[in-house]
């Protein structure tokens, strides 16, 4: 009963994966993994239908327990996106999984490092066959999307451009892009926090872990530099190197290079072909957007057109917000995700596909423009 | 296994009250209400134990289903409370009861009111004697609390005043006080927030109710306001009177002394003696409040010593913090109302409850204060 | 030459008043007084000619050797109004008349005080005539009018309804009013910034006058506290009384009610008859005025109409902009009024006042509705 | 009489000097440039005596009359220089001079450009020997000093590295440094801004000029942005290139690398002997500079440790302020170069120079630290 809870027309099931190649992770984070598997209505009563498969991954800090926080006024994505898919007239089923890349420093960016694991290959190598194997999914890259917000945005950006054999579609919400706006505004304020632990992020590190986190202003800043570092510079033996130097602010161009080849603006042109090969690619962001990620959005959008990614396979969209409370736009590019990968559909004009299509591609728009079904 | 979850040495009974009080109330909101009821470690093992039992209510907006969302690296209190409980040299076990006074408004403030529902006679008329019913409570006052944040605070405080034959002792986190701060501060704004409506704050709230909510800057700022509204300056046919004229924002004087009259500052000086009676009363807030609820704090604070509360009933503290993001202080002031209202507690110099006595008292300490335990 | 400086079709004279009235006054301020008088283009020719004048006053902190500061971009307010009298179409000309109420405190808010001085006086029995002896002004209220921004806006509206015998228009930018919310959502700020001087404000006093002023962020703050208790709420030995106990930010009723008796919306019902004798009054704000003076415009323009204030003597008008940077508007409103006080103007229908009338009553307009000749 | 004015024990003179060099400047504005000259106590009583030099310059959107400008509850600084000097103990006297570099577009960076004019050119070869040929001046760089903030600061900065013939000490307070953190965390903002003009700079610099100035938001920002862009990367055709691409955000390279080379952090080692042979170095910041301008002087003050300035030259002094009302430091600095520039200076340990010496260097210091004759 709302608020408290909502009965599913499909249904949940809670599985831990015990990943081999996050066993003797450098951070000594759990390596058995907890992952949701949704199955839509009618998963039970069609017992032959294969089904498409959509990843949900989160920002930085998430987790796949918090995909059960219920928001104030709001229910939960998950739930959401059942009523989306109950609903007549919703968008085509799919197995929708949630799983996590989280570390003790509050994320991994979804990619492989030294300094916090192989969060990328435990995604693609462990997760995606373990749910192929267990559940009627579709197994290929034409049926496999991959979505998220923030970092989890970058996740949903990169990973179809490094794995195009397994994700064949993404959405990304005001995911990490322009990484000389949306990381480099953050590093000035962070050179003042570091002053009062002269200069060494390891010993608020060792602060932050020894007191109640997040009672301190510098705490998200820092731990978010701190996690990020050891993602895209650590060094082969682990040491991380921050992207400037903590006693005088500048720029350490070696390092910052290091975060730079991450930078899906600049990913794009290397994988041209993994991208003009996708079936659908959903960008938004708020124009608000506190690390100015509607600007990285526009970027992406950009470097898209540029590498040649048709304009039809592309939804793009700024709305009125900031970064936060935006996870009512989820159900949006699930449902635009799922007409794209849904079996049978062909990429041609007046296809099945432009029901979920394009709407106010390259326009802002207000907030108010979900599908009636949400 | 954290961050996902954690196992209880407790354990949580999830229940659904059928309330009388609140069938046909005046927003259709639900009348059968979920309860959350933790019994401690040794519960199921001593069999012929009373427990003093501790009421947790919530902010504006809250409902009990929120207590299991789990914050970025830190668990809910809840668990939390579990914890504290487990460990060795952990406060005096308690019952704690964890129920809600949700309205489609976002809150009740635990009032009755013709505008919202007969919330305070909920809680006190049924969930109380309920529990008492159905768990081996110590049933009165003597061994009975209540806490809360925010508008959970205020109900904190208010409850064991107008029922103190119910409640022993209270703990109030930055709980709404010094009306003319928490809340004038938010009129003007609202005043030009209801510009965009005419003036009418229905008009919104048909807006509201029809789009995704707190997609607009204006809807938490107008929700409090309405709902607020609803609960201290409601007619008798349900009507609503807002504090103010929309057209020009001037104070309506009859209907703010409404409001006034449920200050809890106020309203000290008629409750003296209830308050007096008490065992415990604690009180805090951050000194960065965005609601001023620190001044709110210190006002109430020195209300009661004018009303002659002894001062070696009160903790107070405030600490370095805005409104949000306190969580982590209710362990603290659970330990300290189970230290007050533990059967066997004698409140003279020297009883045990001197273990989980007053700390910092009148002083601004540090975030860092919580206990060992936790 | 702009942007350093610019000729004048007219001129000003600076003069200084020996003010009998502040001599002696309690903060030891200067009795001798400059003042500034604008003579219009065309004055010196036509040495028979009377000339309506128009006494403009400033906010707090402001003093009259400011009108010379030059603003980024912006001419000095004198020189636009020259401009514009020099103008072809411009307003009827009028003598400019700059004085101040200065203080220790940054001000006095126009108004006879134990704790500052007798400005209100000063400004009415002593300036006035003064300027009517030496300059060629038509010595009568009808040609006289008053202007000014926040606290000058105040002063502006509380003069002519104390002696409509001299002032008969006024002009209010941002104008102290509605004290409840321009007010009373600064004292709780003040309760937080008095903690660090022991809830002492004569301690922050004497700091304060001890080093670089405004270098503390409660400067600003406790500077009009102080500042505007001693102008309203001083006892008769020149004892000030702030308007809430510091220890607890309670309102003191009786002290606060002192405060209220100057709210220019709750002063309009007994000085009804003088504001319904006034030839004009302008009222603006901007809608993000960040003391809310735009709502308190709204309360005091609706209050006129309350007292019987004829909608064709009002100019109402809210702007996009906050409280700073709205110099540009004082030419708008002194055009105005010039029209209104300028000799041989009837008051009816039809009449030279049309030209310079209402425009925008009652809405809220962009920044760009100045006159052409501005 | 304060605070209205004050009496001078030196005295200022006002010039105008035609600029053979600004003549036909590409933006039109005045090459008849005012020219405010400070002469200490003692001038006019010494005719044989020679004095070192200062220049002092603003920053973005300054003048000279700006100079004038009264700040609330402050002395305009000539007037505080003036009483520093005429107190019993002040700094050996000097000429201090005022000239600015003021444009259209509110500012040049006193460099020469063909998209703004040649104002470094105007300032090195116009006015230093229109001073030195018309006032008593030490006509050589060890008796020569400039100060600025700001862009002020930073034309004190790159002015010596270029003509060290000309300047031998500076001091800077909050210049322009390490462009990463100042200019680009603006980028993103003018980004969003010029979304409402097209992309196109010109349309909003074209709304600007018909409208009343900083009035929007963007003003501030867009013209920053344009008069740095004219400054820093315009074309030899006067073509005025941004740093990034308007519709995407992207950074282009090349004209980037314009504004890095013009960055005093990176100018250092270029310039490393001209800035080893200077006589004194004044850096500080405040610590919340909105534009992180004090991690820019920690790392200047780095940059010149590298390139081997010898310590004893340097102040550096971070204090606790934000970017604005910083004028209260500018006598510290004015005294201290006053010791270093001063006649019969020697820099060997125990000279005169020890008394206007290096307080605080290097460290954190409170805003108290005037000097006592301020």
């Amino acid at each position: 009963m709302l608020p408290w809870s909502a009965d599913l027309a499909g249904r949940i099931e809670e599985h831990v994966i015990s990943s081999e190649l996050l066993r003797g992770n450098p951070l000594g984070d759990p390596h058995d993994r907890p992952v949701l598997v949704y199955l839509p209505p009618g998963y039970d009563e069609e017992p032959d239908r294969g089904y498409p498969s959509v990843y949900v991954i989160q920002g930085y800090t998430g987790h796949v327990a918090m995909w059960r926080n219920r928001p104030e006024f709001r229910q939960p994505f998950p739930e959401r996106a059942d009523k989306m898919f109950a609903s007549p007239g919703g968008p085509p089923p799919a197995v929708v999984v949630y799983a996590d890349a989280w570390t003790a420093y509050g994320g991994s960016q979804f990619v492989d490092s030294p300094g916090t694991g192989r969060y990328h290959s435990y995604l693609c190598n462990e997760v995606v066959p373990w749910v192929d194997a267990r559940f009627r999914t579709l197994p290929d890259a034409a049926h496999r999307a991959i979505m998220g917000k923030s970092s989890g945005g970058f996740g949903a950006m990169i990973t179809p451009m490094l794995r195009p054999d397994l994700f064949g579609a993404l959405a990304t919400h005001a995911g990490d892009a322009l990484y000389e706006y949306c990381y480099i505004t953050e590093f000035p304020a962070a050179v003042r926090h570091l002053r009062k632990y002269d200069g060494d992020i390891w010993r608020w590190w060792s602060d932050f872990r020894g007191r109640e986190p997040f009672t301190r202003e510098e705490d998200i800043h820092l731990i978010m530099l701190l996690g990020v570092s050891a993602c895209f510079s650590a060094r082969d033996d682990g040491t991380v190197d921050l992207p400037f130097d903590p006693a005088t602010g500048e720029l350490r161009p070696a390092v910052w290079q290091r975060w730079l080849d991450w930078d899906p603006v600049r990913m794009v042109p290397d994988h041209a072909d993994a991208l003009r090969g996708l079936r659908g690619i959903w960008i938004d962001a708020g124009v608000r957007d506190e690390y100015y990620l509607d600007v990285g959005a526009q970027a992406f959008r950009s470097a898209l057109s540029e590498a040649g990614v048709a304009d039809e396979l592309i939804h793009f969209e700024l709305f009125e917000a900031g970064h936060m409370g935006i996870d009512y736009r989820y159900p949006m590019s699930l449902a635009w995700l799922c007409g794209r990968i849904a079996p049978g559909t062909e990429l041609v004009a007046g296809s099945g596909i432009a029901k979920y299509g394009l709407r106010h591609r390259g326009a802002v728009s207000g907030s108010g423009t979900f599908p009636a079904y949400q």
